[in-house]
């Protein structure tokens, strides 16, 4: 199902043999092995010789060195040195911290440290709100993990998780102006991690958690959300629920059905799944049929978890049981935040006609989205080589620019709901299509209207 | 003592009656109020008025309200707004957070992000010393504080210190190239700090503890050094500690004397003082006399606290007894690390020919520079405002960009004494004089010798 990706590129440095054909002969033997060139720069040439960069995408690393040896195998041709493009863009890693403040001579030295500095310090001291217009509190988020549910790798620890938290601070930056800040803690104790942000939490104006697994992740922002008096968002929670209400409220417009009639099947009941359980109630959902790999969540299943408890109380009017198969039939809306490949098309077929499906598992959706577009009016999933692709970089950064505009000193669930209406908006009646459901991440008006939304609100609820 | 200083300068915007004296008026009533004009532009002219915005150094806050007054009472003179240059500087805090990565479109934004970055992720968690080539560890260290100890304010706790940690990261970039982030504790317990230090340490490649106050700031460091992986420095403690070696070599240079041979009386035997007791030791010294505000520690003075019990040991070898002032009686070297105005010009006149003074308690120093001038042969302070300055600043980015280079994984005395050795160096022998033992912060040889000097011990002693 996989292509070639710009994400597993490759650039190798060629020393080819001076002839008519030596570039076609490349790029010719390059895609014949199923690569895609994306740059050739002939860096040197001489009579007899020239050197070749040629990027291309691969399908992953074991196809780059099937590619590589396809090179090596031409005539005329010497490998010199392959680099990966993604490796290449981390090195050193992905951010810096730099001085907005000239420091040219000893006259700015006096302002930017002693004895200057002492003044706004005591200005502080004297005044704690001022910190929010005097230091980079004003605009400084925290992103922190303690690596143990990073993308879909799993546990891999705070060392192996810090390229992903860069780059969510690179988000940040990019997408919504914020400064933010990777801390990747040594430990995955929950009151060790609730210490800590509380200890660190003065300069921030924001804690965005990421990848802590559940149930952890639940008591770990209910605690902090307690404690602090900043936003504690948990992203893979929060974040995912807003995306797939703004999506689903579109949805619903394109095939003309009312979110308080329709019946949704939610798989996955973890994180994600909790956070859009509650979002989708707060959005006026009525039937919500929630399952996990032990089937359908109801009151009476044996050995029902502590975590799931809530989630029977407020699911499953019908009183269904069986597996997320079984709940399938009829439903209006299946979304899934769970596990690759757990339907097939022919199960899609059981829904009610004009059905949604959202198969957000990542890389491998829980269902083919071919084969369930041959049977769903909408299709939408986690990733970028499909239509509707439902990505949490379109509520999270706008949602922290809200929060900080408004000085916001918490973060309730109406905020969220209007985080995913303004984001649904941003797709106008006359864009709106089965394929086109939500708008690019790149779509400026994307953070605008969703750090709007949620400032009003925040201003509204007295938490600013 | 004090002059007007630019890090109490002022910006007043003012409405003038347009007549051909009206700036020498302003500049004319400025300073004979005192201030000193330091820039003055005319932003907007009609035939009768004119907007000037002009800027003046003064001598503090009471001082600039007092000139603003002498402006308002000028005739022909409305004072629109007034500003202060430091807290402009401030407005929004001095550092900022950036992508180093170009974020373009949905193919870099699948090498920043999901999915390329998970082989990154990968990577490391298969070899966890990558991420000091493919994250931010690489050149990240944190300027942690828990606002007890800040500058000579006191314990202003962590909000009012965030100004003096942003200024220190400003320094750091300045003069090392080093991405330095502020975490200011919201707690001043030792095992707290000390947890939280370790629960935040994969990111960073250093740390380095500011203004925490003594004696936990021992324990802190002590600790910290014991469990992390990475170098533990308080500035606070071994920066001071570095210039002042730096400083004394070259003096005992300027006056002939040896620093085996020498008297020294250490005045302070807090955190600063400990440090340079500890560093004079490494250097070679042999006869050192520290006291306090109880007066000179020996082992039989009643009360001595045992944060003094090393003290008393390895000082003193004469058995002197009674006050700092006693002390001073025929010693070679005076080093205040202590209090302000404890010695008069009398007191260093009893000290032996060819004294050295250094008096580096700030703002006020413990005896007045200019009066121990007539007696010392040489006289540092912590002052911009007097020859030889001896700051902080000279040491800790060099220590710093050296570690990093080298990757250290601690830190040794060798190292801080190679540090003060080489940061000694960078005054030549041509250039040494009395007032001249000890280089200005912008010389760029600064940190590139002492970088140097701290990586070849580093790699030397095996904590590389």
């Amino acid at each position: 199902m996989s292509g070639p990706s710009v994400s597993s590129s490759i650039t190798a440095r060629l020393e080819v043999q001076a002839r008519p054909t030596a570039v076609s002969e490349l790029t010719t033997a390059i895609e014949a092995a199923g690569g895609v060139v994306t740059a050739l720069d002939v860096t040197a040439s001489g009579h007899e010789q020239m050197t070749v960069d040629v990027t291309c995408a691969t399908r992953g690393e074991q196809h780059a060195a099937d590619i590589v040896e396809v090179l090596r195998a031409l005539h005329g041709v010497v490998v010199e040195r392959v680099s990966d493009r993604t490796f290449l863009m981390h090195l050193g890693g992905k951010i810096s911290i730099e001085s907005k403040v000239p420091l040219r001579n000893r006259d700015d030295l006096s302002m930017v440290y002693t004895p200057g500095v002492a003044r706004v310090s005591e200005a502080i001291a004297a005044h704690p709100e001022d910190a929010r217009r005097l230091t980079i509190k004003r605009n400084t988020i925290a992103v922190v993990t303690d690596g143990t549910a990073v993308l879909g790798l799993g546990n891999i620890g705070p060392l192996a998780s810090l390229p992903v938290m860069e780059g969510k601070a690179v988000l940040f930056k990019r997408f919504a102006g914020i400064d933010a800040f990777p801390i990747a803690l040594d430990t995955t104790d929950v009151d060790q991690i609730v210490e800590t942000v509380c200890a660190i939490a003065p300069v921030f104006a924001g804690i965005n958690l990421e990848d802590i697994s559940a149930p952890r992740c639940f008591e770990v922002e209910r605690r902090l959300r307690d404690r602090l008096d900043i936003p504690v968002f948990h992203d893979d929670q929060h974040g995912t629920a807003i995306v797939v209400v703004a999506a689903l409220t579109n949805a619903l417009k394109v095939v003309g059905k009312k979110i308080d009639e329709v019946r949704i099947v939610l798989s996955g009941a973890g994180a994600a799944g909790t956070a859009v359980l509650r979002l989708l109630l707060a959005a006026g959902a009525k039937d919500v049929v929630a399952g996990d790999v032990d089937g359908i969540v109801h009151r009476d299943r044996p050995g029902l978890p502590p975590s799931l408890e809530w989630c029977a109380e407020v699911t499953n009017p019908r009183g269904v049981t069986g597996s997320i198969v079984d709940a399938l039939a009829g439903a209006d809306v299946f979304i899934g935040v769970s596990a690759p490949d757990i339907l097939t098309g022919r199960d899609v077929s059981t829904m009610a006609p004009d059905a949604i499906v959202f198969a957000l598992a990542n890389p491998r959706p829980e269902v083919d989205p071919d084969e369930a577009a041959q049977y769903a009016a909408v299709v939408g999933t986690g990733r970028s080589d499909f239509a509707n692709q439902i990505n949490n970089v379109l509520a999270f950064p706008g949602v922290f620019r809200g929060l900080i505009d408004a000085r916001s000193h918490g973060i309730t669930d109406g905020m969220l709901l209007a985080a995913a209406y303004a984001l649904a908006s941003v797709v106008s009646d006359d864009e709106l299509n089965p394929t086109y459901i939500i708008p690019s991440v790149f779509n400026p008006e994307v953070t605008t209207q969703v750090a709007a939304a949620v400032e009003r609100v925040a201003r509204a609820s007295g938490e600013a």
